[in-house]
């Protein structure tokens, strides 16, 4: 099977919420998760405030550096929310009413019985040449604007938004996943694991120390695009585990 | 009261295993409401993988940009634990075996009745010129190197270091905030609390909308380090939100 080469991905998580400790974010770890599972490799992700300079810079040096970025937050009504004009100017674009926007969020005020006021017109303004985001939760969409997604901040709408929008990623080869526990601690199983990891350089191998139930164990997760060098592998590390006494427990992520 | 100015930080969370989506981080977190607590401000955080040019690019970055860089994993005894070589390497210093260190897993490996193998003395290597942070947990030390500190990635354990190295940290004025929760949509809330904020300059105003067991809501966050001018400000958000018939609950934070 020929090998496709895996887009690569960075996320912007915009908010001084979440900087504060106000709010946990929940938003990265579904994306990257989706990501895994289209095939594109996440590379890094910044967790930046409501600061216009911020913002622009971290768009810009993130859309030249990665294939895709996605941004979370920011997009509201409120005074507070300065993603969209942040996008606009990074790219060096005005911000445009969009009509098609416009008749969502004009639509949502009519179901809900409640005016389409000048600060809900705002959710409307995009970048000049974007495209629109579905948003089937509450109307507002998000935007496309070359390389970056730009996706609201309250999880179940960012959700929305990214189904609606997964279809325009091009994925590539997919990582897959297996996850041997061994009852054993790190210390135990490092070296073994390190001569596995230079014997198998197409298989990362990770190794995650746990405390549960009263027991101290390890979980070594072995990721590769290759199904077979990756069952290889698993079988190798099974067996050291073994062999370390150690009471191996294969998982399939 | 004279102003204390509020020294910047940022997070560096290292580790392939939250950009596959495999593990949700709580690591930031927990930093993010201590800095608060602590008068520190974070300014930004970051997400990179376990690669060695990505650590001592944003360790280099960050050192310079902020007062306080605080990485989160990658300093276990495996051979993907490569923290601490990757930050002697972006000093321009070499690892060495630090004596204390070593005699703290040698008396925890004694403790637990194990060897005190290669793998685990790796981790009493770190940079010439560091100084340790204790790990009341599971023994192994974390590192301070100049405004670099390097902490676990286990959770309980990053906790425990943090606690450990708090004293070290000169924090300035303490952000306080309010909360009023209004049971109104955010784009009634909007154009007004928009005239507030720019009434109070020196009162953060952000909006967080909610969605609650059949309610929809809004959250009205304050924050200032001028406790007088919170309250006074808490106080015009609290009315402005009985007039637009919104029923005001106001919290502490």
């Amino acid at each position: 099977m020929a090998s496709k080469k895996r887009p690569t991905a960075c996320v912007l998580i915009i908010g001084n919420e979440i900087l504060s400790g106000r709010t946990q974010d929940v938003n990265l770890n579904f994306l990257a998760t989706n990501f895994t599972e289209l095939g594109v490799e996440l590379v890094e992700a910044r967790v930046i405030g409501d600061v216009e300079a911020a913002i622009i810079h971290a768009v810009n040096e993130c859309r030249e550096l990665y294939n895709y970025v996605f941004t979370t937050g920011g997009i509201g009504p409120t005074h507070d929310d300065i993603t969209a004009g942040c996008v606009a100017k990074a790219f060096g674009v005005e911000l445009e009413q969009n009509p098609v926007a416009r008749d969502l969020i004009g639509e949502l005020c009519r179901r809900n019985g409640v005016e389409l006021n000048a600060a809900r017109l705002r959710m409307a303004n995009v970048p000049v040449g974007a495209s629109l985001i579905e948003n089937s939760v509450s109307g507002a969409p998000g935007f496309q604007m070359g390389n970056v997604f730009v996706l609201a901040g309250v999880p179940r709408i960012m959700r929305d938004m990214f189904d609606g929008c997964r279809a325009r990623l091009a994925g590539g080869d997919v990582v897959q996943s297996r996850t041997v526990t061994a009852y054993l601690p790190e210390g135990i199983v490092a070296e073994p694991l390190r001569v596995l990891q230079e014997q198998c350089p197409d298989v990362e191998m990770g190794s995650y120390p746990f405390y549960q139930e009263g027991r101290f164990g390890t979980n070594l997760v072995l990721r590769s695009t290759n199904e077979a060098l990756l069952s290889r592998a698993c079988n190798e590390i099974r067996d050291m585990v073994k062999e370390l006494g150690g009471d191996p427990e294969v998982h399939e992520s």
